[in-house]
């Protein structure tokens, strides 16, 4: 998949009311990153009382999703695999934890989603909530 | 003056929001980064086409204006001032630029906002015009 | 000035080239470097026998000149104004030293090339070499 | 084995061509670093579209070689055997996922390529097949 131009402002805040609705829905709070095709941040929301390390771990995700074309969970599942997967580890910053998602557009890549604060299957779910508002 | 509790995100994103209602009615591509109390954070909001520069730039200046109490003009002064009281240019993490200023709620400092993009005054305008619609 | 598309390798070396030869008819060693319109690395050559700082150097004034859509020169000239001006020296990642160019096609800023290895003024007649080549 | 002079930049390009034909020959975006004996980056080429997580692991992977003489596959194939041969995951800046070769010149390590982009055993074959055309 190629990577298209960079996701809007606008498109961006969409994604990320419907991904807070649906943690708000569950009680979490969580902090959301949005990052561009160029692996540039475009908005960064936390919800209050979010843990403070999840304003760095959204970040991560995000970042690593956009610049390996695919979703964190991925590397978590190489992880998962053990023994020679486990070197996975090793690559820098590289974050092998699952609630990182790249948001596509027709069939470019034009950004990707990244969300911390509850168990990372929880991440995940509200990161593909807020990437179906698109 | 004491730091207060962290603002809000739904405070944050009023003050943004006015802020870019400020930037737009100018034509000013801006990136806007609102810190809580504890130099977190809260929200950043890059503007379509705002020169990529920016984004860390209106997060230095958030994060300078919380951790010192007091607007980046405070240290884009001193600088003016020449002298030895250039070697603010050699503290880590402070940015000698306006455009960040805290934001105070009853007498406590809850968080700041950073702007950048324009002339740093304009930078000021903006995060000024953000500031007061809290 | 907007952002366009990220520039092509094809193109990115044919800039290099261009710019390596300004620089191999004049005797001097030097490293290019080209960043995309997202600000990431897309060509980088070190010539035989270039200072080693300039590895650095050139991704540095490539990346200034992207993140800030302008000729890294814009920030040497304020330097050069004095007085207060001199808190460009405390912004991060901004290298205010001439040889940084942004690289446009159409009215589209697709990259931005960075040299460095001679005098700065050097620097900047190899960039432009380069990007006439275009 | 010693480390002899530092890799020339012509010598370089003959290694990234030749790694980019193997590359294109079989459909992958790839970018290829080259660092030289002092490793020091000489010469970084990002095909297009390459995922951008590439720019950074394949500097990484030529670094990890050059600096400890080896291929990358001989710290994967470490993390492989795990127990406390996974303890080579806490080592700063070294990265156990082949892909990245030593490049020897009569018997002295003269560089090292590093190529990232396609799975870890095909970023292999091209950086082979790069130092092959030397």
């Amino acid at each position: 998949m190629t990577y298209g131009e960079p996701i809007h402002l606008s498109d961006a805040k969409k994604i990320v009311a419907a991904a807070q609705a649906e943690a708000a829905k569950n009680g979490w709070n969580m902090a959301i990153a949005i990052v561009d095709s160029g692996a540039n941040l475009v908005l960064l929301e936390k919800m209050d009382n979010t843990q403070l390390g999840s304003i760095e771990i959204c970040q991560a995700k995000a970042l690593t999703a956009i610049k390996f074309k695919r979703a964190t969970k991925a590397f978590e599942e190489t992880v998962e695999k053990g023994g020679v997967n486990l070197k996975i580890l090793g690559m820098p910053n590289v974050i092998p934890v699952e609630g990182g998602e790249i948001i596509v557009k027709g069939d470019k890549i034009i950004g990707a989603i990244g969300v911390s604060g509850a168990l990372s299957a929880q991440d995940t779910q509200v990161a593909k909530a807020g990437i179906a508002a698109l």
